[in-house]
């Protein structure tokens, strides 16, 4: 068990932002990675559709036996983690609990700004796990659709990016929010340019960053965290698109000297 | 479920800095708190002996029909988590993993210290953690018998207590440690005393207060977090000598207002 690789899913590149994360805290474990670039954004995509995309992608994973499933997809997470979750007889982990956990503890003065994409926004998942939690804490939630195609086309360090973000995040200028989170794991690659326009006194929360402390812990509950060893481990990337994008984010992202990613189609494997 | 207590248990008031955080994080739940204190210390006692009053408390709090148990007593976690957490159908936390993951977090120069009881210290848990994660991390481990008996007497703020904590620590001293843990939950008491002795620029890290991070997280994992009420809830405490000295020290380290404490015995249950 313990030697397993940890399963991560997204709409596409946004996840390596949470395994990022993982290599970084859980430098022995194997990563499994697959990235639906074919199908993004799933932001726009009715809940249905969503849903079937995201089993998916785990039943993908599911059937190259890894150990834990983390749905590095804010979307994903908000419409089909209960279900994924009941289904499995692994751990699932999705990334707007911690992420909104990690905002109450940061926030002082009890605003706190959410960004994500159309379909996280309308979920209102993480008004809703923070209200739970903080009635008192008012959460002021935006949908940024024009994010993830930016991070896909990898221009997020460009000056159409900065006017973008600009653009875009207007509306959360003057709510006095202390605390924003980056409710899309895409987000984090433009976490500069966000930063700057949002102003130094506003704490960027990185949903998914959050989400492996959590994953730390389940390893530790489970006892399936894996042998520490000399060897490091071979991690697999999967895109349902070509590779070549997906290969230079992630060199331009994750600390790994080199990458190999399949291409894999989805799709006609049925729902559970 | 989600009404049920969170149970935590101990070998006397050290837990107590365990619920102090469980108040700041968690104030929707119940908790209902243990202390051996008739038995305490439980450090010198041998390892049968611990696992079986550990037993006779998680007993006593199973009947009041808790949903998780936090074993807030590192001299407890290091001999009896594991057959516990096997045998029980509700959450149970120990308090030694949340340590060693903040430990390793905090640590710059991988040398960490690891203070507890002469049991704790004995078990080498906190090392074999911490090794098991990062094996190049050094943990030098130090036994402070003394340093119970001075909380559970209210001694904690005393002359004699800055004495014996400064001869206790001694040992440690020039072992370039950048990072101390606090591996007993009895220890935080004693903090700033602590702090004085070994130096502003080691970080201490309190095992118990990390303990609730894990907490929170599993009320999220298995969906059983108190629901958002308007009344306080109301807290049970246990303790198995006089309630008097108990209560003093819980009304000096808890913001609570008033707490009622009620002495229970403990030994006539036989062992799972």
């Amino acid at each position: 068990m313990a030697t397993r690789a940890i399963g991560f899913i997204d709409s596409g590149v946004g996840g390596l932002t949470v395994v990022k994360e993982a290599l970084k805290q859980l430098p022995n474990e194997k990563i499994m990675y697959l990235g639906d670039t074919a199908r993004c954004p799933y932001g726009p995509r009715p809940v249905e559709q969503v849903v079937q995309f995201t089993w998916e992608m785990t039943n993908f994973l599911v059937k190259k036996n890894i150990k834990m499933l983390v749905i590095a997809c804010n979307t994903a997470t908000a419409v089909a983690l209960d279900e994924i979750k009941a289904a499995l007889d692994i751990p699932v982990v999705g990334v707007i609990l911690p992420g909104s956990r990690a905002s109450l503890k940061q926030t002082k003065n009890n605003r706190i700004g959410m960004i994500g994409t159309i379909g996280t926004v309308n979920s209102h998942s993480y008004l809703n796990a923070i209200k739970n939690k903080s009635p008192q804490t008012e959460v002021i939630e935006l949908a940024c659709p024009k994010f993830v195609p930016l991070v896909e086309s990898k221009s997020y360090q460009t000056s159409l990016a900065k006017k973008v973000v600009a653009e875009t995040l207007q509306p959360l200028i003057n709510q006095k929010i202390d605390t924003l989170i980056l409710g899309c794991t895409h987000y984090p690659l433009l976490r500069p340019i966000v930063q700057n326009v949002i102003g130094d006194n506003v704490t960027l929360v990185d949903s998914g960053a959050e989400t492996i402390s959590d994953v730390s812990m389940l390893l530790d509950y489970f006892d399936i965290q894996a042998p520490v060893s000399n060897e490091t481990p071979q991690h697999e990337f999967y895109t349902t698109a070509s590779t070549k994008m997906f290969e230079e984010i992630a060199m331009d992202w994750l600390p790994l000297s080199d990458i190999h990613v399949q291409k894999i189609s989805l799709g006609e494997e049925k729902r559970n």
